[in-house]
């Protein structure tokens, strides 16, 4: 007999070879009946596993994310089921549930049609309905590259797994997919199923790699949930950044200039400029000092770094090292340019905390399959910033930090759509991170501390570290669902050292200072990012590029329009006027599809009472307003920031 | 007989072959006394050259910049005769003559020293006293060889030099170099020199080449000019903003991050950013809308816009064009992105002018031997800008562009500083500068017109044109009398061409506009330079980093002190306070070397009436000033930018 301890924490015993599926009906046959898969020891598993000895365990249905994970990757077999029946001669290559669902990656001369995508969904549906049995067995490695050897890319997969790993497949029916699972036991659950569209994708995603053919899909158990989640992704499409952005011609991108590398239009670049000058008052207002250091250096510095071994294949290099006598490159962080400011001269512990901010263009080589929009691009700008601390002062700062954070994130309204993730390391990456496992416990242990005692609600995430230290990454999801990191507060155990940076502490001796590597804003143009999909391009006043656009219901009526209009913007209001010779109703409606938070329309009436008839954003009509009454709310609402 | 028309544009007649010294005692033997080298049709010459024909002509003595000129390049020989006296084994590079003085670049195994120049001064003048017979005469290339050929240097010289060019040399008692002159017809009268120091220098400022031991030094007709220059030289040492701009805590560089790079430290870019956002608020106000674009493009871009031909030997270049598919290069300018927005959509003459502004972050790939401090540096930034117009609009838009760098340059008070370069093409080099003269020839009287007509007064500069067309540069000297570009407007006939842009005219059809290049200010870096040494440090009061520091007689008047600087900081003023344990003599001696404006020092008196006790940097003490006086006074005083 086994013991298994429940999530309630209750522990029921069964037979030792006992199956998840048979713990479950265990507990109640509904459990059992809506079961997806289980989790043991935390990790995530079939129902057919078996338990052999005491165990933690719990059983995930369709409203946990594994339990919705386990149905889309069924569903993806189930797609690649059908482009086998339908296209036999394609070649497949993964297939794994994502955050909306799944995808499959697929080998093919041509790209799959619109028309293809509607015949494979019925396919699907066919098989659903055919409920086919799925097996899961092992093999040794010459036998699954045997059973793959007309698979190209799942034998390069076979060769990619470790000596020693197990190889397992999933059968459903007659078709056998190379697969770590886990897997439904039947999908016949599965009421609604959907293809949402084709991609390209590298293999591997390196540009190096052949392009291959995406599909995108989801599943459901109900038909209301998938239309519920469609709708849901038709609104998104609307607010996505990259759509909506540009037609707000806030950015755009160019061919010739090349990927990941957005120019900020006119409205796009206000909203920026608004931003960072915000960014970088309040930061002085708390303490920071200011540094502009530049965009490359010699390898020389991050050799000293650190940057060269661990980071080097993000970073833009200028020349070769065995050919130029001088080679540089574009720098992916700004921290070593700061710290040589710090060590420009003898610091002493009166000196700190020194907090140095930089509204700071960073580069990163990304590969071309991973770029989008503003979200993941090769040059952006950070509100970046090191803080020079004792050890005495690092949780006091640390605190200040976040709270800096958190008035940004409130003032621009996206503070309840951030978690926070605590980043660690990986001491198998080597490669990845400096070696010095002390080192790490003990940070990772301080910043713990640290988040404990300020009761910050985090999650862990191993492998996600900085090279030289733990990170709190703040996350935030876009509209389709994809987490990116908005800011970051990471310890530094290692640069100190590596830069020689010291101050002179109380009692006379040399000492090592704690750094704290930190954004406020974490990437102006992901941020901007977030901005447009959270309000759907309609931004709070203070950050619309145009506030306000006076409308003349004809000619007769341009003077009292500009009069309107200087008085507005001699007091800052960004204004537009629009003297077109336009019916007011169609330049009423452009108006309000740029978003102008304010339209003010003037007309015989206004003119002689010195008003001017508002549509807001908020209220719609609110007729008639005294000009200086209207200024004044205005500017309150600018000064206040309000949302 | 031929005519000689003087200066004056009274006519004399000579004898054809006669000498210009011979002329020069024609007109009167005082001029011919005191003349040093002549210009004969705009051409700068020897008092020995002979004239066969009609020509215009003028006299110089040393007042003149071409006389002191011919002064300082004999004494350069002088120099190059002592070194081969006492060092012989040395070779000979060149030794022109420079603004303010000359140099002679030498190579030698090791470098002279300060004892080496006292002595090279010596046999100076001791040369000099000898007055040695200077002469003049021509080889053909065969024979310069021959009496060159110990000297390396001057092989390749002369081997550089093109087929049919006259080579000349000048022999001064037994020392012989080659030389296209001119020099004086006697040493004697030149009664005051100095060797001032030595520096490296690459052979022909490559790096690629060997580098080389220069000696720079300067020469007087007397005593007393000489020593009032000394005297000004020492005054600039201390202005030097290499020096000041370090010493204040400005900006510094580091040997790991390379040459041309500074980093600005939190006092400098504190006024960096001062007046970024000054510029940035005061093109806004003249219709100007930001952008924000990337610092990086594929090869792609740089080819249509023409840099790619003209200009890449500047341009920081990512990849090999022979083994990348993607070969991206930094920019050196911002015109083409400014222009992939323009082209976003299809512009009307309604839209025009459109005014594009960008503080911009450019690259140009200078010669390490190139670099100076702030002045010339590898990455700057511009507030740079682009204006599309109607061919109707240019003038009335170049007119507004001067008005705003005028309103910019007179609120930093170097307005006299500036002095006007119509910079121009130059048709024989076709590397440099997109052929097509007829475009060349109507652009250029264009602005001429346009200077004309504006009443500037330039001068005009041959191959200094941008390669897309003719410049108006405005320049300004640095303490050491070198000139650079500080401002520059551009009018541009080639690129809207290349990258196809177009309004529609009134008339429905389609249309090419004109463009303005222009900068507001020209280089943040380059213009804290010029402010550093305009200002000795001593920047009006809205420019500096801190702009009060209020210092407690004793620590019994902190919490006063604190309380006072709260006061000013809310209301916006940069202050700092000095709590340090040190007599108060020692905090302001400290606060002056800083060059803080008020020094605000407070102790019992003040504390009990609530005023400060006030130094300032123009007055001094001031006494006892009600501390609600003085803030309305300071702030008075940053909102007028007074200086």
């Amino acid at each position: 007999m086994i013991k298994v301890t429940l999530k309630d924490g209750s522990i029921k015993e069964f037979e030792a070879g006992v199956s998840v599926l048979d713990i479950a009906k265990g507990i109640s046959e509904g459990l059992a009946r809506n079961a997806c898969c289980g989790i043991v020891n935390g990790e995530v598993v079939d129902l057919r596993h078996t338990v052999n000895e005491d165990v933690e365990l719990s059983i995930c249905t369709f409203d946990s994310e594994e339990g919705k994970s386990a149905v889309r990757h069924s569903i993806s077999h189930v797609l690649a089921y059908a482009v086998k029946r339908l296209f036999p001669e394609t070649k497949l290559a993964i297939g794994p549930s994502i955050q909306t669902g799944f995808y499959y990656d697929f080998d093919r001369d041509v790209a799959f049609t619109a028309e293809d995508l509607t015949k494979l969904e019925s396919e699907m549906k066919k098989i659903i309905k055919e409920d086919p049995s799925i097996e899961r067995f092992e093999l040794p490695r010459n036998e699954a590259l045997e059973l793959m050897k007309d698979e190209p890319y799942k034998v390069e997969l076979i060769n990619d797994l470790p000596e020693g790993e197990i190889i397992s497949f999933y059968k459903m029916g007659d078709f056998t997919d190379l697969c770590a699972g886990p897997h439904l036991m039947s999908i016949k659950a599965v009421k609604a199923i959907k293809l949402i569209r084709t991609a390209g994708a590298y293999w591997k995603g390196s540009e190096k790699n052949k392009m291959l053919s995406r599909i995108y899909g989801t599943a459901f158990l109900k038909k209301s949930d998938l239309n519920a989640h469609l709708e849901a992704l038709e609104e998104a499409k609307k607010r996505d950044h990259n759509k909506l952005g540009r037609e707000l011609k806030l950015f755009t991108t160019d061919e010739n200039i090349g990927q990941g590398l957005p120019l900020m239009m006119p409205k796009g670049a206000k909203i920026v400029q608004l931003l960072q000058r915000w960014v970088e008052d309040e930061e002085e207002k708390r303490g920071y000092v200011l540094t502009k250091t530049p965009l490359m250096a010699k390898s020389d510095l991050y050799k000293i770094s650190g940057h060269w071994d661990h980071y080097k294949d993000g970073m833009f290099v200028l020349g070769d090292e065995d050919k130029d006598d001088e080679v540089m490159a574009l720098r992916p962080m700004t921290c070593p340019f700061q710290y040589t400011i710090y060590n420009t001269e003898q610091h002493s512990y009166r000196d700190l905390p020194i907090r140095y901010a930089e509204t700071s263009t960073l580069f990163r080589n990304e590969n071309s399959g991973e770029m989008h929009g503003l979200i993941r691009v090769r040059q952006f700008t950070l509100a970046d910033g090191h803080l020079i601390v004792t050890p005495e002062q690092l949780e006091e700062e640390f605190k200040g930090v976040l709270e800096l954070i958190d008035y940004l994130m409130s003032t621009l309204g996206i503070a309840e759509d951030i978690t926070y993730r605590f980043s660690k390391w990986d001491p198998n990456n080597t490669e990845k991170y400096i070696n010095d496992p002390e080192a790490w416990n003990h940070t990772q242990n301080t910043m713990k501390q640290i988040l404990d005692h300020l009761k910050i609600d985090y999650v862990e995430a191993d492998d996600e570290a900085a090279f030289y230290g733990p990170k709190l990454d703040l996350q935030c999801r876009n509209v389709h669902g994809k987490e990116d990191t908005l800011f970051t507060i990471q310890i530094d155990f290692a640069l100190a050292e590596r830069f020689d940076m010291s101050y002179i502490d109380k009692d006379g001796e040399k000492k090592r200072p704690y750094i704290i590597h930190r954004s406020s804003i974490g990437c102006y143009e992901r941020t901007l990012a977030m901005l447009i999909e959270k309000y759907s391009g309609a931004f709070p006043t203070w950050l619309s590029p145009v506030q306000a656009k006076v409308l003349p219901i004809s000619d007769k009526y341009n003077d009292y329009a500009e009069s309107v209009a200087k008085s507005l913007k001699n007091k800052g209001v960004r204004i537009e006027a629009d003297y077109r010779a336009e019916k007011i109703g169609y330049k009423i409606r452009e108006a309000r599809l740029e978003r102008v938070p304010y339209i003010l329309v003037v007309g015989e009436k206004e003119a002689e009472s010195n008003t001017v008839s508002v549509r807001s954003r908020k209220n719609d009509d609110e007729g008639s307003i005294d000009l200086v009454e209207f200024e004044a709310r205005i500017l309150t609402e600018i000064a206040n920031k309000e949302r």
